[in-house]
């Protein structure tokens, strides 16, 4: 087996991950969960990345504590306040991983917080102090969906995925959680995912597969333009596909890399497609760029414009919107021979050619962009760099949910 | 007389100046006319600024090449079409020049074309064959609300100010228009913006005045983060107020920049209360920043936060996703100590101290929220620098626009 194949299953998925989910009190929905645990039963080579914005959730410092050794056991996530601009907020994260330690007889250092809600609301222990020793109790191999669902906000639906694949004959898995929907611009990590996988790997290659894997992935989705307090990802390596321990970027370190990214980009697409309010995916693929960093800068340019996102909405193939923000991107390429073409399920309709308009049929265009995923084909015949962006449209329900968040 | 006085009136309130609309047929609402003229007695010291967005409109290389000798008499402007990315976008604003020279009986080199409307639609040069005689006739000191009616796309209300002061105890006057509404994320230069003024000031200072002024004015605004293709603001300075001509960046120079700078800020502020759909003009006064660009940076990125802009909508002081913005702006400065309030006619409330919580009551907070200006006063204590933005609430009028602007 050569291949990477898309399996069922999230975070739970390669061997000696377990996860549960149960609602603690924190979030005023008492119809889902609030509080999410994943473990792993051996300590596993850990690594992660955070939001840039300046403004940083609490959780953020404490995790950055505790994987200096670049090892973690178990990611302790609640949702329901961000624990961001709060008094005591390093205080309560810490506390947090105590108590996970303690029901699980694990390291606190071992233990990572996470959190995702409304920020400025001092979040309390008491909640943890109840449901961690439940949520200890129930962990289990099938309680990714359970942690996915704790986990998410205004997300209508959870987000998993999983792939394996095999290395030196033992077969190994990626699987992963996410949330995503609101403040959603990511530029580093992502609002929250989490990551485990088997495959033995050491610290510095699992931090370098995720450092450069974000780029192309959770970097380029963007709901709202506002990067959030918050964002975090984390991958876990327990080692216990068996393989030969991955020490250098080798074929073992790209095929791990490549399931990777098939884990981070479904993720991405996840995340992008349920952005708050949207009922469409959508995604730009920019080629012929003169480098890659300004191949994504023009992607993600295409899927952050709010009058082209507002058109999508409206299934409205407006070109000129395309072609502006293209123009307003920043990447230094030659403006004059742009082509742009629609793309769904239904068909490919060329709307724009060496930068101007062609003729086209806009019944037809306008069936093309009604479909659940819309991709605008972007070519700059400016190079050989190509990227990819995901975001979605804006809709009257995205002012509807952003309009009433805290009540 | 030493203040600066507010007056009524718009591009022809400085002596010499005279405007016109007519509907020509290039738009689509014969309610309204879609081309303006704006013609001074003689010849003006004239500057420009424009999008800085790769994707630009015709008219601009051809504004560009006939202010090359910084001399300006007269601007053609139509709206209705953005003439860019079309094959003979240039050919025509060039013919347009030479209609409105015949007309006028002036050179050619001293008329700017612009343009404002959809992208990619040849512009056909019928309209303008058929209606700059008829405008020519009709030019006169009352015409500029009828100017800024032509410009106006989906603007709600047209846009004019006027200032008075003196220079050597001659009265001198400048007065502008301005179209805003969509794809208003300025960089550089604005939507469209004519300002004309009797001062007699050199060419190098009035594009110094110009280039200097939009920082703090055009270039702070935003409406939906789109910077257009078009982007366009002209200042003609004819001299006929009489005044010794300003040669040098003395006290007369400071006079006309501090004139210069309530028009400007008054079309700012008219454009962002203008936005697409808005309800609201939001602004964002940044001060104890550790510089003058950082301080903009912040500003500006308050007033961009989609989520906050559609808290806003909902008259919710929804605090943490102000602080999210402000964290995520491109400036160097201590996130820690940062103070918040919200303000309106209705009062002021503090929402955030120390980059914490603060209790207060919600109800009035609302209140505040509901006025049709409100500003977000942050103190970042960290620096001695300021700076204002200007922005507008996300609306469920917003998406309805711009889901069906071309049908």
């Amino acid at each position: 087996m050569n291949e990477i194949k898309v399996i069922e299953g999230g975070v739970t998925a390669a061997k000696g991950f377990k996860a549960a989910g149960a609602y603690a009190g924190i979030g005023k929905n008492a119809e889902k969960g609030d509080l999410a645990l994943l473990y792993s039963e051996v300590p596993g080579n850990a690594a992660a990345v955070y939001t840039k914005n300046k403004v940083k959730a609490a959780h953020i410092a404490v995790t950055k504590d505790h994987l200096q050794d670049g090892v973690a056991q178990a990611i302790i996530c609640n949702s329901g306040n961000a624990n961001t601009c709060t008094p005591n907020g390093v205080e309560i994260a810490q506390k947090e991983t105590e108590l996970v330690a303690e029901a699980l007889g694990i390291k606190a250092a071992d233990v990572l917080p996470a959190a995702t809600g409304v920020i400025g609301v001092p979040l309390e222990i008491a909640p943890f102090e109840n449901t961690i020793p439940e949520l200890a109790e129930k962990l289990s191999p099938e309680g990714s969906a359970q942690a996915a669902d704790a986990i998410r906000t205004t997300d209508t639906y959870i987000k998993e995925c999983a792939v394996t694949f095999e290395l030196n004959g033992k077969t190994c898995t990626i699987g992963g959680i996410a949330k995503g929907s609101g403040m959603i611009h990511v530029n580093m990590g992502t609002m929250l995912s989490f990551i485990g996988t088997d495959v033995k790997i050491s610290k510095e290659l699992v931090q370098k597969a995720l450092s450069d894997e974000i780029l192309d992935s959770y970097n380029q989705v963007s709901v709202d333009g506002d990067t959030s307090t918050n964002d975090t990802v984390v991958v876990v390596a327990n080692g216990l596909a068996g393989n030969e321990e991955i020490t250098e970027p080798g074929d073992d370190y790209k095929k791990f890399c490549d399931a990777l990214h098939i884990v981070a980009v479904d993720l991405s697409q996840k995340i992008a497609g349920d952005g708050e309010g949207c009922e469409k995916l959508l995604e730009a693929h920019v080629t012929g760029a003169p480098d890659k960093d300004g191949a994504r800068k023009v992607a993600k340019s295409v899927i952050c414009s709010s009058l082209f996102k507002a058109a999508v909405f409206a299934s409205d193939a407006n070109w000129g919107r395309i072609l502006c923000a293209i123009g307003y991107a920043d990447c230094d390429f030659d403006a004059s021979n742009i082509d742009v073409s629609v793309c769904s399920a239904t068909g490919t309709v060329e709307v724009c050619k060496g930068s101007a308009s062609v003729p086209f049929d806009d019944d037809f265009a306008t069936k093309v962009m009604s479909e659940k995923k819309v991709t605008v084909e972007i070519d700059l015949h400016d190079g050989e760099e190509e990227a990819y962006a995901w975001g979605c449209d804006l809709t009257y329900k995205y002012v509807e949910i952003n309009g009433s968040y805290r009540s």
